[in-house]
């Protein structure tokens, strides 16, 4: 089988379990059910994934990395600070609502990795929270923004991640719109 | 026995739930789990609870019947409009921090609920929001606050309902000190 098709089945996989773990939660659901699931025999499925951690690691880490790039493209692509924030938040919000499963199985199970696993998500997480604390640094250094507690960034983060509970993609606002109207009534508030 | 022992045992046996489901996962507990936890044979916990579901409802309802009972009690207390926002935010993360596991199982499993379980707790969290806007509204009409998107509360519950993730409660800020900063940020946001 060519290395393609494997990654193409593997990234179909990972998303297939997504949506399982949702369902069932991580804890409730076995590797059989994986297999039903994405329609493999167990043999199968062992072939492109060496147990059920790793696909819960390939869930959370898929859209903590993502975060990350995004971050790291929005941040040098020389945006003024405030939009730089926004396009920050919107980015965030537009990836919550395209894989609200996968998000919701990270937020759910993250904490049942182990080892080096729980380490590269948790220390991923952190980097992404550092790229916030960036974003807000600059303003603060461009006279825009004052200077705020070190946790708001969580607070922030907690605004626009709490969407994968509710935001529906097909409503009357875009993820972008939502992440604008968010970041408006935030940069009011930490304006210099 | 007295009902007041079956009535204490329960709360017990609640709060025992719902580590063993923050840990393990609402789908990947059993009853036998559940009983070997709380200390009892499985036939002695089903004298006390009809179903595993039945737990889940009770650590859901409990929680977000508390802070009803919080957000009406601070409604009907007299304060200014933005004292009465930061006496509801103290009184959320409060809870959230005394509670950690509760919640937890909350956002991840409150959607496993059935039938009127379900609808009892989506209507009650409704209620919850409902009273968030009441208060943002009264600032409204005081004069001190703006008009802000219907949406806004799902933000600033979601700033506040993150800290079930994170927030330590023995470190450097209290629940009600960080509540407060982050009021103060959003209602600098928000004021007329």
């Amino acid at each position: 089988m060519a290395t393609g098709t494997i990654e193409l089945n593997r990234e179909r996989m990972v998303a297939v379990a997504a949506e399982v773990f949702a369902r069932h939660g991580y804890h409730g659901t076995g590797i059989a059910e994986l297999a039903k699931a994405v329609g493999l025999g167990r043999g199968a499925l062992y072939h492109y994934i060496e147990s059920k951690e790793a696909l819960l690691y390939a869930i959370s880490r898929t859209q903590v990395d993502r975060m990350n790039a995004h971050a790291e493209t929005t941040l040098r692509a020389g945006y003024a600070p405030e939009e730089l924030l926004h396009e920050m938040a919107r980015g965030l919000v537009r990836n919550i609502a395209e894989h609200r499963a996968e998000w919701a199985v990270f937020f759910s199970d993250y904490s049942a990795l182990t080892g080096e696993r729980r380490d590269h998500v948790i220390a991923a997480r952190e980097r992404y929270e550092g790229y916030w604390r960036q974003a807000l640094d600059r303003g603060v250094a461009a006279g825009v923004l004052r200077a705020t507690p070190e946790l708001l960034v969580k607070g922030i983060l907690g605004m626009l991640n709490y969407t994968y509970l509710w935001f529906e993609p097909d409503g009357a606002l875009s993820p972008e719109e939502l992440a604008d109207s968010y970041l408006d009534v935030m940069l009011r508030g930490i304006r210099a």
